[in-house]
């Protein structure tokens, strides 16, 4: 006999949940054959029960409080979709797991702030705590990670993991503009938020992250430790140096397992042109994982929007409907092994670094020489353009100079260039982007 | 209480099998953790026992017939390294599922051809047939599609599935040098077999691409369908061409969903250079999907070696570890779909013809002649070089010129090729190569 189907309550019907009724419903056959039983939406709940979605949600169990959901008897499993680390989104799924119900969720920002308690939760309980949909949308990385990669000790995982960012990147070199002109049209677009700090300020990229790296090392999610700097001071100029340079300047995440510990990161990089992530344009999102055995791989594709998103909810509810169980973090949560996080002063790398100076002589000279007292050796200088005229006083026009470094500890090059942007000769505060290999 | 440890016997003791036994061993802490119960080995059988393969085995329960692994008491699940469609990988296969012992296997031909009555023996027996390592060595394409895209209708599986053959056809473009100088060499650093008709001659990517067409479109696997054609024709000159042309050659599975069914085909492909699987090189593989709902995801990484196909073998063993059964081929065989087998004449596309044909007037207008009659439409075409200066008798010398076509279905394209090839001002076999969009 067939079992009976699998029922879901759905909690927030925005871009994803509606995406998700839609999938579950467009793909009903397919996903019958594919889970071995029926999957069907049985209850939702939603702010505004009279907004257009273009679903038709009549006949569905309608709760105006979604923590109803975690305990309504038509409800199997519940999909988190309201979003937020904190309030309804958290107390939903304590909710639902005290219940024993299985989760699943597209909440990165949750998962990467409260996940341990929350996988920990789940295991006590005994039911799935679930959220490829978090990181990178349609691509299947969690189960890739968790599960395709498991008999690997992986030393390196990260990758373009924000949409927003890398559409703006791309633009800001395909077009030439700006940041803020950027930004406005995709704002515009729909492709960034009217609030865009989440995503420019490089904390979406972070909660990913923070996700990745714990299932790629095995060990407890830790968003705290997670250095983050977005792309607002990244400038035309920037972009066009690093062009002129070979490179390409991209959001990336770096999770990267070394002697002391493990190093977690989230800031612009400069990438050679050539490299394969330097490839990944526009709304794209790119995730690399490097292991011992397996070595290098890439899987590309898009990280967000209704469509990939939802078919990474409803990936999640066919295992569930499989009765597949798998530890959210790939190992029961008294497995996990305690990292050191290296912190970002302590991290190594090669550095672009563009200055805005006094065009007079000696200049290079006082600049370099702090280098020099940092420790910091230089592999490269550009310096070109016209000063500015500056015809209404005395003083020498302004000319920017980018230094290229060979590597060295984040350390010295903070110290190095705080003591550069307190030079005379020096007019405007210094943009130091760091360089990886790709 | 933990479960007891899963005991694994493994059949060949060749590059993989000696890679997945020491995965096994080199991360066994890591392993038991993640798989909840440790994984060992405790049965081989391999041909000779005392050849050296860098792998202590004095401990393990030796079998000189690979058979008795079906039936030691000492072995859970049977890892099928022998490799062939037929004879004792098959015969170990049966025997295994016959006792229902889980079957663990890298063996691409046994499943391509064999692989629909297999899977349905391990559901009778309530066990796993595992292929991971089948597929793409290290990318864990095979779970992608099972269960990470199991919510969407994909439309497009396919890619660069086999190693050796992008490994020869990326040196041919970065040397100038033709294909058997190039096969020599690939031969001498072991990146290809002494025989290298499976890989050169599209067979092994054949078997691939039979194997990810099932998964994604739901239907039995069919290795006979596919239609296959290797890389042994492409010329220095095509490259050449194909570069001036704003394109890369490479060796491409192809299956895709069409109103009338179901294309499956292996063959050379001009993909313009900028496309992403364009930038895939050396001995990497990279399998494409695209859905209806998550849009286009690219996942690229080493395809084969000792170290990222065991890493796919053990993958599938944790996943036995943790209880997890999927489908062999993602749902029952009885419910999988009979779509139709679309024959190659049938399937469209655009099209490179280079031909060598006698120096003089007239030439083009005849060959254009033949495709109008042939209902071909002519994109571009190439004419340049030197003619060879032929001394030795009184014939005009011989020139190359490479047509470009508009999309058009290949039974007329075969229809124009071999009148072409029949004219008198034809000096050579025509060269055709299709183009794909990438």
């Amino acid at each position: 006999m067939a079992p009976g189907p699998l029922r879901i309550g759905i909690a927030g019907l925005g871009t994803v949940g509606a995406g998700t009724v839609r999938v579950l419903r467009a793909n009903a056959g397919l996903i019958e054959t594919r889970a071995g039983r029926a999957v069907v939406v049985t209850a939702v709940s939603a702010r505004d029960r009279d907004r257009s979605r273009g679903i038709d949600v009549s006949g569905l169990r309608w709760h105006a409080d979604p923590l109803r959901l975690a305990s309504d008897p038509e409800v199997d499993v519940v999909v988190e979709l309201i979003g937020g680390a904190e309030g309804t989104a958290r107390a939903l799924v304590e909710a639902a797991l005290a219940q024993r119900r299985p989760v699943v969720t597209a909440n990165k920002a949750l998962i990467a702030i409260h996940g341990a308690e929350l996988a920990a939760m789940a295991e006590r309980a005994g039911v799935a705590l679930a959220f490829e949909a978090a990181v990178a949308g349609g691509i299947p990385v969690i189960k890739a990670l968790r599960e395709g990669l498991a008999a690997d000790r992986l030393q390196r995982v990260g990758g373009i993991l924000n949409g927003t960012c890398n559409y703006i990147l791309t633009q800001m070199r395909e077009t030439g503009r700006d940041f803020a002109a950027v930004l406005a049209e995709a704002q515009a677009l729909g492709y960034a938020e009217a609030d865009p700090s989440t995503d420019v300020d490089g904390i979406d990229a972070a909660h990913k992250l923070a996700i990745l790296a714990a299932l790629a090392f095995g060990r407890p999610v830790e968003f705290g430790s997670v250095h983050v700097e977005g792309i607002r001071r990244i400038g035309a100029a920037d972009i066009a140096f690093a062009t002129e340079l070979g490179y390409r300047i991209k959001l990336l995440g770096i999770a990267r397992r070394s002697e002391q510990g493990v190093e977690t990161r989230v800031h612009p990089c400069l990438v050679p042109a050539a490299a394969p992530i330097a490839q990944v344009e526009g709304v794209f999102n790119a995730v690399v994982a490097e292991g011992e055995f397996v070595g290098r791989l890439m899987l590309e594709g898009r990280g967000a929007g209704a469509g990939p998103t939802a078919t990474a909810v409803v990936g999640d509810l066919i295992d569930i409907a499989r009765g597949s169980l798998v530890p959210a973090w790939g190992a029961s949560s008294g497995a996990l092994s305690q990292l050191f996080s290296v912190p970002m002063s302590e991290c190594r790398g090669g550095y672009y670094l563009r200055l805005t100076v006094r065009d007079q002589p000696g200049v290079i000279a006082e600049i370099t020489a702090v280098l020099r007292d940092c420790g910091v050796s230089l592999k490269s200088m550009l310096q070109h353009g016209q000063a500015d005229p500056a015809p209404d006083d005395a003083s020498q026009g302004a000319v920017p100079i980018v230094l290229v470094t060979h590597e060295t500890r984040e350390a010295s090059m903070q110290e190095a260039v705080g003591r550069i942007a307190a030079l005379a000769v020096v007019l405007d505060r210094p943009t130091m982007i760091r360089i990886e290999p790709g």
